[in-house]
């Protein structure tokens, strides 16, 4: 019982230790552990520790429609290491973005990581905006076979520019990007970030930034 | 005169290529050109070109206060590679951060650097957003001497939490870490971002868009 | 004229340089030149120098089926910083992956790059194999919408296992990952590899070797 | 009993842990495990756990001759973080390569280094492929006293071009750099590859493909 | 009682571990553990083991001046992730360097690090060398306000150049860039290295170096 | 004529650039120009540019004893990017030390790599030192066919331990490590470090400090 407690404890150290280091791989592949649920599979076995399984690679569902029926209108189905433990230490992941009718993938970033997107079905607007001073605005209107670049940690968004359904595959280059909602980290954090700092920096009343922060 | 333009063409090939290179320096260092304005100073020199001069890792004026008049009450003053030509390659930079009383460095992002701040006078309220899905804000009120660290690419502020006024160093991972100041990209960027979008990812008025946009 | 010989020579060696540096991004983007024929589009430009376009990050025709009738059956269409220039510095590409029925994407490595492969149509048997001196086999048959993973710079292949059309996407961890395919680079190389030390590597007849050479 | 099971297993862990990391240090060295057997030495200790010692630093024996009686006529002796376990996250590594009268290195790939070898004793003629679409073999006789570079990734080998004894020293760009034998990896691996595929690869009969296969 | 050895035995070799692993990060964060004392707070945890707190990225103490009360003249207060855990994979660190009147941080290196510095009161006279084989010495005299580069690696000094106090805040490029002093490495080394040694390097007299060394 | 002129300016920025960018490789090779006299020979040529030959990855003479007769009694015969530009971004290279007996190749460091040896012939005693506070010595007498390793940055030497010849082969983790000769950097820099820096770093009278540096 002790014991168990011990493992745990270990295999939570462990799991903080394999998602500290860097996608530069040292051996073949790095496998994490799929089973640690709560902790996104962080333990790095070798080929030392058990035997090595062809699913170790290997993610199924991709070609499921993820549900659109929220907010704003679209679904991303990440394949990261949490989703497909072989990715560790590889630097790569891939993502799946389904959109209803005008959905939209709101404005975003990817704090360690540059974004590769195809669209698979239907068109899309997208665009990422430049740093400052210029932050000028690429935009690009998509359409089935189109494939564009969103730089690393850029802000950006895609639209469904149409009234079907769309569907755009993408790759990123991490094995665990991070997404930051630009609207949900600013107006939904947890706690709320003081109603001054915002109405400061949007430069409109408390009222509008109270009412925005209802909304998350 | 044919080739004054030939050598100027190439110097601005010469200089996308300088930016383009990573900062794990191959030699001792590679100064970058301070006089070529407009284009950061990004040529590369060896020292077989020219005279080495001191002056090449220098920058004067970190000591001058800021002009903090205007709409958030803060200034930050830049020392990278555009203004430090010695930099080049070498992974670093720092800034000056001025505060008027109450003024407000606007929530922003540093899509490729962590930063890392003292407080040399005053106080500071500061704090910065885990990416999704917690958008935990983590938050601190900031005396003279202390050390806090904004990680790479999350979003983060600070904020001059008293009457008189307030003075921070901060250094950043990077020769040209970027800056992303989230109000000014969204909703002031050139040309606009749709008002739809920003409504849906608001989930606001159309018309607190417009009003919003109407202040960058 | 001279002037114009001279632009094109220093325009080569800049893109030589180019593609020298290292994926880590210095600056928001690095857009490579598309329209440098026969030298994979490679001098980099910064915004200084002439209008960014939308068009930089955009590459169009991804949904075109790819010329599957050749030895192996099967057509990869690369989207890299050759024909993506504004993947420079970006660490990432793409490619689809066409399968006629029961054609294969021979045994091959990619010497600086990790690739996921999602199945948007078919099945596929997919391995690699791991370095020595163990050299397991993992192998799987994928089906529609399954993600699999080939760590950087190991042997793999794709092969359509069913008498249908089959069709994948792959992401490559680096903007400009390389391929080698095993047999052309053994069999057809230019010059040949002496037919002795072929014949000695795997243990076959010199006249075995020989065979082989006449067929690439 | 139940604790050294337990030690057991998370040395394990933690074994997995350290060769996942990359070799850019973060102290001035991270010692390997020596003692772990079968694990490739590879826990890291800094000099807090124990004392220190200079055999942590040091590899003896590379002035021994290699058995070279065998298929290829050709031995590696290899120094990589297995067996000297300083060499832990620091970037480098070595190796001795005896050659019998026109023994060969047969064809192989380091998937995560490139190698730099210097003819110690007798004649090598050595080569190298680029890789698709040229696939042009850069080859040279090499002469006691020569230094060659073998690019990351890229397949090559080395055959002792005369009827003496050959010796050449090696140095590898990583800890531990990995060896793909190419016919090892295609013909012998562990299940077999099918045989249909490796004689599409080929363009050989599949007869061929099994004959080769039964000297692996 | 075994089991809380087992711990510490094991969280001695988790912290090993999370000091070998590269700045990068693979995730938001990854703060160091501030309560293992003796190890230089290295244990890695993620969200997922404890509340996270604003405190883990914050170190107080920054404006205390230093006690320059020794042979030198000068006293560095470091802020690296030994002191401040949040630190952890993020590529960066600080420092507080304090002089009295003529105070000296004598000629040393950072093994892994660039070093950025400014005046914040009083005037240095400040150095670096470069390497062979032309070790020039790039030297200038510093106002309040300069800023300075020390290129990774290469022998630098700060001198103050007055009779009155100075201060300087420097920051470098890695979260533990490591200090050699030149002259305690090389006279004050435990053991001593031979006297015959340093004579030979300095060409001088052995008692001279004996000398030298009694004074480390 | 002025076009000439022009070509040369032109180069000399190139090659400044090639030096500055990383080594990984983002294609098969770049060789540099070996022609390039007193540039190191730095520019970047891709196989667009001209035939690519295996020359461009030979460097020949490493068997030639070098000569030893100076105030330490040894020579370091370096092969680095400006000796072997097909190095160029291949993150390695090599080096031949002689030893005359009882000769010294005196401490120094490697600002950006470690350093792996193994001695060839002789018996050598080599050392380094660990960073401060503990400037431990790590020393051993290494014979025939040990290897040994100097971690990137830190102090370190090699001094014949005997009274025949000795010989070393070194391998380093970049293409131009660089060297910084202790004594001669501080001792022998141009222009002079100030002696009472100097004299107060070593704790020594000026005068000691002015015969040291009447001899370099």
């Amino acid at each position: 019982m002790t014991s168990r407690l011990l493992v745990s404890a270990l295999l939570l150290v462990a799991c903080s230790l394999a998602l500290a280091s860097d996608p530069s791989p040292l051996q073949d592949f790095c496998v994490a552990d799929r089973d640690s649920k709560g902790t996104y599979g962080c333990q790095c076995y070798t080929r030392e520790w058990r035997g090595l399984q062809a699913d170790d690679f290997l993610f199924r569902g991709l070609h499921l429609m993820g549900n659109t029926t929220n907010d704003v209108g679209s679904n991303v189905t990440a394949v990261n290491v949490a989703q497909l433990p072989g990715l560790n230490t590889l630097g790569i992941s891939m993502a799946r973005i389904d959109f209803a009718p005008w959905g939209l993938n709101a404005p975003h970033t990817h704090p360690r990581a540059t974004e590769i997107l195809t669209v698979i079905e239907g068109s899309l607007l997208v665009g990422f905006v430049t740093s400052n001073p210029e932050n000028r605005l690429i935009t690009k209107r998509l359409q089935k076979g189109d494939v564009f670049v969103f730089p690393e940690g850029l802000i950006h968004f895609q639209q469904n520019a149409g009234n079907g359904y769309a569907l755009a595959i993408a790759a990123l280059s991490i094995q665990n990007p991070g997404t930051i909602t630009i609207a949900n980290a600013l107006f939904g954090s947890n706690p709320d970030i003081a109603c001054d700092v915002l109405a400061k920096a949007f430069q409109v009343d408390i009222k509008v930034v109270q009412q925005i922060q209802s909304k998350f």
